[in-house]
């Protein structure tokens, strides 16, 4: 069974998805769908052809699974509903607040057209998700903390680039070693917004800029950056290029939680990703849970999944007898 | 609804899962059973009875999933099919080279007798076996390592009271903290089992005993402690009563593995548990176990499963709604 994949959005999710299905055998790119000039989007993989979303609809037939690559802001609560009518969709729709409503929308368009969809795969939501969930039901009346980064976020970043005098800007939130340490140790500490991350900025100015003025603007933007301690540093151009060209990010996820007749025992369970790519192994997430939706669909199971909802089995390529006995 | 759990077999597992249906207020004790005279076995909630093994076939109907708290050696192969033909059952079953043959004893037995049964709860086999198959499912051509400690191990700590001259003993597995660093750093180390962990042994010999015969039996034992460095200590029995009563436990789970069109970005996926009672914490993993087995059963399932086929949403108390709202 080779599980034929297409995608909707050729950015960096996108390709790392292409990328993804290059690493799992049982799976095909079938083809790239896009709102751009299709004859401006190259692909990675030989034979691959670019469509222009519109052609997606007479393509049903040919697609087992369409992966939504779009923006959680716009794209996403419009597409993946529309494409749950006509194809058994994954999407990585990563607006924590707005999941309820953006399940209902994907889960009646699924039933109705007797597809299975799941949303938000990746990595927080995601993987995070499943830990805590998991955490949560093993140790009931513990607590969760959840740390992000080292990475790149690109909602601030692109915050820092909308200011007068800012060229190009890289914005990096990182974890404090000293609250992971004290939450590692099962105080269950109460860490403010400021005591959990710190914020880096570099900075390419233009030329002629106030720099000072500009640092003044980042640490005080409010929402982005008030919150934090936040450190900017004026770079070159070459710089940010040579420096600052990757996509990393990470996390941790821990929760602490106490067991015995009298809660004397205390443990920590910790999960934690250190990434090279976000949008890669988002891909790699999104790749997987592809195949555990397909196998749904062939059981006849219909509507909106998420993470929550799937047996860990359906994520994998071997059977169970294999994964009882290699990995179990 | 409340789950009603009966206990088998009240050791140290046996009291966790006890002090586990406490801390989970949809579940119930309703009875323990054991092989010794009930009279001797004192239990720690209210209004709970201990009966003898013998009574449990006729108290099917006040048990909804009953737990097996024996050892994987001799008790439980032949007790969770036993009981699979009779309960809904969840055992922690740790051999790991006998699951398969005990997956299908299970999976008859439950089978024929239209119950639900899930072997090897706990986490290793458990939780370090679902973070594999997820981290398998998300990284293949990747790479695993499994770490355990520090912790106590039972097994070696008996083989080392079997010593001659040897009255007590307790032995602690221990991770080389290099290897972990080596593996973190994600260059795909081979490790030799000396190079992943060490042993320590505290050791309270007879009066007159040959101490420097004790210590070269011990590092010389084949099979458990001759392929690793191993530290022995000469304490007190008061030493060892004050500073070595827990059974600590817990371990590392990572797999790193690469993405990109030419495998150009490499990631690390972690887990890892720091538990003060190895027992306690495992018997927590089975109750939230117990409670996706109750529903499965609920649903109409029968059959032999393990965590790999338990949707995640399955373990928690809560509904799907507050799931995706709270902890997606």
């Amino acid at each position: 069974m080779t599980i034929r994949i297409g995608i909707l959005g050729y950015g960096n999710l996108g390709r790392g998805v292409e990328c993804a299905v290059k690493h799992n055998p049982d799976m095909k790119m079938e083809a790239v769908f896009t709102r751009r000039n299709p004859a401006e989007v190259k692909v990675l993989t030989q034979g691959v052809l670019v469509y222009p979303v519109e052609e997606a609809p007479s393509m049903r037939d040919r697609i087992d699974v369409m992966i939504l690559c779009g923006g959680s802001a716009t794209d996403l609560p419009v597409q993946t509903p529309e494409f749950a009518r006509l194809f058994n969709v994954v999407d990585s729709f990563d607006t924590h607040a707005r999941i309820p409503e953006h399940f209902e929308a994907v889960d009646k368009a699924a039933r109705e057209s007797g597809h299975a969809g799941l949303i938000s795969a990746g990595w927080d939501p995601g993987m995070f998700s499943l830990n805590r969930l998991y955490a949560n039901a093993i140790l009931p009346g513990g607590r969760d903390y959840t740390f992000w980064g080292k990475g790149v976020s690109q909602g601030h970043s692109d915050a820092v680039r909308r200011i007068n005098g800012v060229k190009d800007a890289r914005q990096y939130t990182i974890p404090v070693e000293a609250a992971l340490d004290a939450v590692r140790e099962g105080g269950n500490p109460d860490l403010s917004v400021r005591q959990k991350h710190t914020r880096e900025c570099f900075v390419v100015a233009e030329q002629g800029a106030d720099l000072a003025e500009i640092e003044r603007e980042i640490v005080n933007m409010p929402n982005y950056f008030a919150d934090y301690d936040t450190t900017v540093h004026f770079i070159s151009q070459e710089e940010l290029e040579r420096d600052h060209r990757g996509i990393p990010h990470g996390g941790f996820v821990i929760r602490t939680g106490s067991t015995g007749w009298e809660d004397e025992n205390s443990h920590v369970v910790e999960y934690s990703l250190k990434l090279d790519s976000n949008p890669e192994f988002t891909a790699s997430v999104i790749a997987a849970y592809a195949r555990a939706v397909y196998r749904l669909y062939k059981e006849g199971q219909t509507g909106c999944k998420t993470v929550f909802d799937i047996a860990p089995a359906y994520l994998s390529a071997l059977g169970g007898e294999e994964l009882r006995k290699l990995l179990l």
